[in-house]
């Protein structure tokens, strides 16, 4: 089965699920870094190259206090969690901002953990506007050189993206890397990820033509 | 209920049906064309205030040479056609290259046809890179203004992409419009376009909770 070199997750449905579970909003965040990790070793096990979680974006620093503290602890927490593992790990976002966590500095350079075998990026406080508004002005002549001037430029193109929490959208996850993206969508919130999840969309993808345009 | 003011359309599937219905690839492009034009129809009944038809693209033009005449005729057909419509029209795309359709070149400034009551873009010979390797790499302070120097900046950012033929994904269907566009998915292919196609897309966006983030 063809496996997606480079997988893009989008973790949502933390709010929804914490409120359906009868918690105050900010608890579900928490509740997602066990999926976080489970994920990661299933991809490691099926040979995907590379990882990028959609941590959280300078959009989603205009939530409640209460809501933005939960999910940048829940992100720091995620990222010290994955330092632990086998990974080429890098954090992606605004990290001149104050929105962005100190304790995160150390990773906005890719470093290598344990055997390093997969590359893992995360992204905090993010911007898709950032990340574009640095591409040259003098005629950049071939897409990979566009590719060199994003802030994201050590992230590659993602193959298949998968987003949980039933919305079918990107909510400005990488527009560059996700042009050619295959997209699945699992309609379960993040915090109830199942393995079949990652299953199921890897068996899709599988299905799926990839033209690239042609 | 709620309209998208802006719909983007992915009209794909052409070549599927037509070897579906026992034709050649490139004999589908041309069927549809009384789709498009049904469709647009219908977003103007129905009080949308914005359309982008997704013609070609640079990509595609590496397809076999009787598929690319097939589909820039079908292009130059569609414009005419709406150009009989109560329409401000413009075609966006490189109108530099010998693969821009040279009947085109007066439609790539906004025009007014009839009561010009919807905008109506329609994408020639696009590509996402020509598209947003203009941006300038001055400090650009606000979102609005990164908009400003795409070669796309005409078109407003996109409430709802509407996909014909099955596939999930944007396939470079200009992405800083396409940020935080819902993605509504028809398997269908483009030439068995059907009004409940728009009408379930519709009410599908209805009960989208659009957060842009936040």
């Amino acid at each position: 089965m063809r496996i997606p070199k480079h997988i893009g997750v989008i973790p949502d449905g933390n709010r929804r699920w914490a409120v359906n579970n009868g918690m105050t909003k900010e608890m579900g965040y928490d509740k997602g870094l066990d999926p976080g990790l489970e994920l990661f070793r299933l991809c490691k096990d099926a040979g995907v190259k590379e990882i990028t979680y959609y941590g959280f974006t300078t959009d989603n620093t205009k939530r409640p206090k209460m809501q933005v503290m939960a999910f940048t602890k829940a992100c720091v927490d995620a990222v010290n969690m994955l330092s632990k593992e086998d990974a080429q790990l890098l954090v992606v976002g605004n990290s001149e901002s104050p929105m962005f966590p100190k304790e995160l500095l150390p990773y906005t350079e890719r470093r290598k953990f344990g055997s390093g075998q997969i590359k893992v990026n995360f992204l905090v406080n993010y911007g898709w506007h950032w990340d574009l508004n640095n591409v040259n002005n003098e005629k950049v002549s071939s897409k990979g050189e566009l590719h060199n001037y994003l802030k994201s430029s050590d992230v590659s193109r993602i193959d298949l993206v998968i987003r949980w929490g039933g919305r079918r959208r990107l909510s400005g996850f990488l527009p560059v890397q996700t042009v050619y993206s295959d997209f699945y969508v699992v309609d379960d919130y993040w915090p109830d990820f199942k393995p079949d999840h990652f299953y199921d969309a890897l068996k899709w993808y599988g299905k799926q033509d990839i033209t690239l345009g042609g």
